[in-house]
Order: structure tokens, then sequence, then C-alpha cells
């Protein structure tokens, strides 16, 4: 087990009938907010959270300007306006109400408002976060994880960039989840969602850390309850029960807790991050694709923790069995297995292995990859 | 799934080579802290966490009072002198060396020293806390979870009673765990404190809640690393990645995580407390001998989730020989598993169960207990 920091300290605010108590809880971090959302809002107005929210900040007196425009894959020039907004405005508190897309763009702005530099320099690596103005969270879909982590992730479309910002400041202040907005959010993204929250488990699972019994009981036990509900919800369930599991689980698989002590891989992120950079696909979607190649490229030399995985989530002792019935899950989410099924080429398959490494030799702390191993795995997602 | 508010904003340093950061981590919160620890502080010398802790502050400048005497079921008088001191010396930060009694002995001081009522009205539930000087912890035995917890255990020793405050301001800043101090504890202690992590669990465990399959997973998992762990180093293990395991797991068990949006049971501890509260003897092997009394008597009611327990913790699917088992994992860790073996008779059952239920008509959200139930419970742990 590794030397360890954890630190989480963002308050979450979980249930039914929880958007009543949205003012009484902001009011404590700001008196003039700005509401961050998707597109014009469409699906948050459609579904009534919008006018939860909005009667229950008027009820509390909380004044507010609004942002929409968010899009999957979040863009720093929205971030930039959102940026101005507040400077301009006097805002003190941010509230988004979204998903993880809109989450990291909120929190991208929260950054920037209170500091002197150029918010891609906190992406480029070149000086490290100390302060925001700070961020509220009414999650919509569940999957990201980011409304209880200490990252961003934005795209910079001039570059063609996406690039993470991890930062204790960065957490939340609050997070509200009802795991009743479920029922409105169309299978597809249900399914992408499901996805990145197996993901962000598996890649904290693929670790050469040794004695992390503990770790990888909470992992392996989270992993089979995402499989099981995730299964049921995609095939039909439309019970509250059902949902929270997905929606708790999707928090504390990217939280950290369950997976302290021990170096997680991260490579297939990487890898997919470049791959919504340039291409039009769901971040869900990119990770089934990369992580089905990642597998199949190192099961040979990392076949004993992959084994463990297969046998401790899916039941099953045979590794090439093992990556069929992932794969057969990742189909049963609605996920495409492969690039070409999304229309995507070869033609980038070196840029992106470079842009991967952003300046490293390797990437991935399970399987360290190469730029060649890079496109070996593009090669084997085609 | 019930609704649930998580909150745990405590930083977890954990690992070898910590303590010489403590002045660094502390300087964040305060210039003038009160070190606070048992004793006369022996263990903590003895072991050397103190001469590094000592050395690590002068190194980072700042300034220092003691204060010793924390006994286990710390006291209210001690606490009372704690106060007076941090206002008498300006004291801004309060650092507990310790385990839970000493953390719970701090968090006391801390909570009263910017309080104008009397600190004992906070734990008779006339006033909620709002605020406090704050506390740091370094921890060097798991166990009581105190390191992560929002909740204060304290005796007072004139009304013989032992009670809880809870609020979200008695969250330490930080603790810090380093496994390696597991190596200096008294066996019998340690065997203490391993229940004490299991009863956190099980406690939790034992609810009534609907569609729970995450967090029953979850604590499931935890509790079988508990046992196996539990029994490696009893039986001689002298291994950091041993310790390791039980040392973040002590913390898991009680900050509230992998049990969320359930409803726990804690009718055991209330019963604990009060004969702690009476007798001399450790929490730890008191809840050994109560819950096992606590089992017995529900068994037949309750079978369904005791069987699911005892199943999935112990891979056992026969009700008595469940309880047969954890009989004898208590003994193994050295625990006495009757009242008579520590001395304790009959005399105080009435009024143990009259102070238990602290003037509420039954205790216990997963079978509820009156005030004959308990005293049935006491019975069966003569």
């Amino acid at each position: 087990m590794e030397n360890f920091i954890y630190y989480s300290p963002t308050k979450i605010i979980f249930g039914k009938d929880i958007y009543k108590d949205v003012g009484t809880i902001v009011k404590q971090y700001g008196k003039k907010i700005l509401i961050h959302y998707e597109g014009g809002g469409e699906l948050i107005k459609k579904i009534g959270i919008y006018d939860n929210v909005i009667e229950a900040l008027k009820k509390d007196g909380i004044e507010y300007k609004e942002l929409g425009g968010v899009v999957p894959n979040p863009k720093l020039s929205l971030v930039k306006e959102g940026i101005k907004i507040c400077r301009d405005e006097n805002i003190d508190f941010i509230l988004a109400i979204g998903g993880g897309s809109v989450i990291d763009s909120a929190k991208a702005i929260s950054l920037g408002v209170v500091s002197k530099n150029d918010i891609w320099d906190f992406f480029s690596k070149e000086i490290q976060a100390t302060e925001t103005l700070g961020v509220g969270v009414v999650l919509t879909i569940p999957g990201a994880g980011s409304e209880m982590s200490e990252s961003i992730i934005l795209s910079n479309e001039e570059l063609k960039l996406k690039r993470v910002c991890d930062s204790e400041v960065n957490f939340p202040k609050f997070a509200m989840l009802n795991p009743e907005v479920c029922k409105t959010i169309p299978k597809y993204l249900m399914g992408c969602g499901i996805t990145d929250i197996l993901s962000h488990l598996m890649e904290r699972y693929f670790s050469n850390t040794k004695n992390t019994e503990l770790s990888d009981a909470l992992m392996e036990s989270a992993m089979r309850v995402v499989v099981k509900f995730g299964k049921k919800i995609i095939n039909g369930s439309n019970d509250y029960n059902d949902y929270s599991q997905i929606m708790w689980a999707a928090t504390i698989a990217h939280n950290g807790m369950i997976a302290c002590g021990r170096v997680a891989d991260w490579a297939s992120h990487r890898i997919e991050h470049e791959l919504s950079a340039i291409y039009n696909i769901t971040h869900g979607e990119g990770m089934a694709i990369i992580f089905l190649a990642w597998m199949e490229y190192i099961k040979n030399e990392k076949g004993e923790k992959l084994n463990k995985f297969f046998k401790n989530v899916f039941f099953v002792e045979d590794l090439e069995e093992g990556i069929t019935i992932l794969k057969e899950f990742f189909k049963e989410l609605g996920m495409k297995t492969k690039l070409k099924d999304k229309g995507i080429g070869e033609e980038n398959f070196e840029v992106m292995a470079e842009k991967a490494l952003f300046g490293s030799k390797t990437i991935g702390k399970f399987k360290a990859l190469s730029k060649e191993d890079i496109i070996n795995i593009l090669k084997l997602a085609r």
C-alpha cells in the first residue's frame, strides 16, 4: 500500500425532493450567482429542474445570472465568456446544473475568475491552482463523477487539446444528487454514463501496487453493483432504487476513497481524451472502445490482474471469455466497441498518440505505453 | 435507499514517514497550539512520536502548550481544564496525539473554547454546536474512527453518564495515520481496536432500510478484510501492509461513506456506553460482550439479515454456527465475551438500561429495544 493523501470536502445532498433546499444551501456561499447549464437549458427546463431551482433561489432572495451553451467536452471559449460575466456582474458563486461537462465548465470559470493568469495556464500545467470562487452542483446525469472530484477536463478548440487540471480547490462546495432525474435521461446517455462509472473504477483497479486487499475488495463490490444495476436500468427498469445504486456508485467511483493507497493506470483515459478532443464522440462510448483495445493489447503481459477482475466482477475464470463478456456488456449498454462503427478512421492515430503522451515518454502506471504502444492500441480499436 | 447528507472534510495523510510534515500542516491552522495526549505521554514518548512531532513543530516555529491526562472514556473534568488553558494562553488550534479518547477530548475542548455555553450542554442535547477552534490528529491506535468522524463521546464523572455530541463542526481538520505505530500497540489494545472497527460496521450493516445493495456490498468487503487481517495481526504478523489494511478500514468504517443511505442500529453502542461509563472496561471489549448478547436476543426475529452477515462475512450458512464463529473471533482477539469474566455483576442492569434509553421509549433502529429488552440483553451477557 502506498502513502496517500485523501481529501474530499464536498457535501453531498442525496435523495428525493431536495431541490427545494437549493436556495438555503447556496446562500451559505453567495448572494449573486451564475447558473451554468448545457445548451439553451432545454433538458433542465423540460424535466422541471430549472423551475425548481429558480423558485428555490428566489425564495431565498438570491440574485442570479445565467450562462448556458455548455457542450459535451466543454470548451475553453465558453469558460472565458463565463469568467468575463462573473467579473462584470460581481458574481460570488457558481451553480452548475448538469452533468460532468457543465460541472467542469463551472469549475474552470470558478478558477479563472479569481486568477490573474490565463485560465488555460492551469491546464497546460504551468501554474498551480490555489483559490476559486466556489461551485455548487445540481447533478442531472450520473457518470463523470466531477461532482465530488478535484478534476476539471477542458477542451481547447484552437489547439484541439483536451487537458486536465487537478487541485484541491476544485472540489465543489456541495452537490445535490436526486436519482429521480435518471428517469429523464435518454437511454444512450445513461449507457455512456454507466460505462464511464465502470471505467473510473477500472482505471484505479488496474494497478501494480501490492497489498491492496481492502481497496481491491471495495472496488470489486462497487463494480459488481454497477454491472448488475447497469443491466437492470438499460433493460428497462425505471425504479428509483436501481437508479440510486448507480448514481451513488458514480460518485464514489471517482472521489477516490475506495481506491486510496494504490497507483492507478489512467492510460485509457488519456488516449480517449485525445479521441474526443478531435472527434464528436461521447466520452463514455470512447472509453468502451479504448478500454477493450487496451485489454487486448496488454492481456498477455498483465493476465493476472485482468483475471482477478473478470473473476471477481463478472464471475468468469477465462481471460478471453472475460473480454468477450465485457464487450457484450458495453454493447448491451448501447456502446459501439470499434472506432469504425463511429466513422473514425486511422487518419489521426499518430497525432493522437503524440498528444496523449503530452511530452512524456510513456503514459500508464499499470502498463507503461510508448507512442508505438498507443498507436497499436488504436489500431486494435479500429 | 434513504435520503442522506454525506460530508467528511477531514484531510487524511496516510503512510510512512509523515510526522516530519506535521509542522507544515499545523501552521495552516494555528500559531500557538495545545498538544493533547494520554496520561503523562509515556506511550508517545516511548515510541518516539512525541519527539518527532515536537521537532517538526519547532522547525516550523509553532508555539505549543501541553495537556496530558486523558484516560480511556475521556472525562469532562479534563476537558474543562483544557478549555481554561486554551483561553488563558490564547491557543488557536489543538493537536491530539492518541486514539479515540484523546481525539474526543480534544474535540470537546475545541468546542468549549469558542462557546459561551457550558461544554456539557452540547452533550445533554440542549444546544447545537456551530463552531470550534479546530483539531488536528496524529493517530496512535486504529479503532475508534474519531479521526474522521463528527462525533465526540464524553463521560461526565459526576453524573456517571457517557454521552455523544454529533456536529459537522467536530470533524478534525486533518488526521495523520501511520500504520507503523501499530507495531508498538499492546496486543490486547489492538484486539479492542479491531473489535471496535467491526462493531462500527456491524451497527451500520444491521439496518431495515431496503435497497442497500451498494452499501451492503461495500461493508461486507470491509468486514471480510477486517476479519482476515485482524486474525493475521493478532496471530503475530508485524507487517506494515497488514496494519495498513486495518488502519484504513478503521477510518472508513466510521466516516460514513460506505454506509450512506441506510438507517443504522446503534443500540449495542448505546448499551455499551453505559457499561463503560460505570465500569472500568475498554469500549472494544464491551462491544464484543454486548453485541453477542444482542445477537442472541434478536436472532429469531431478525434472522434474515444476520444470516446474510454471517454468510457474506464469515462464509457460514447457519445462524447458530455464525454466532459461535463470531464469538471465537472475539476470543481470538483477546476479548472476554461475558460480563462475569470482567467481574461485572447485575447490580447496575436497571440503571444502565434506564440511562441507555436517555428519556426515549426505545433505542435501536434495526430492532427497537425497550428497557425490558435492554435488561434481558444484559442478562444474556452475564
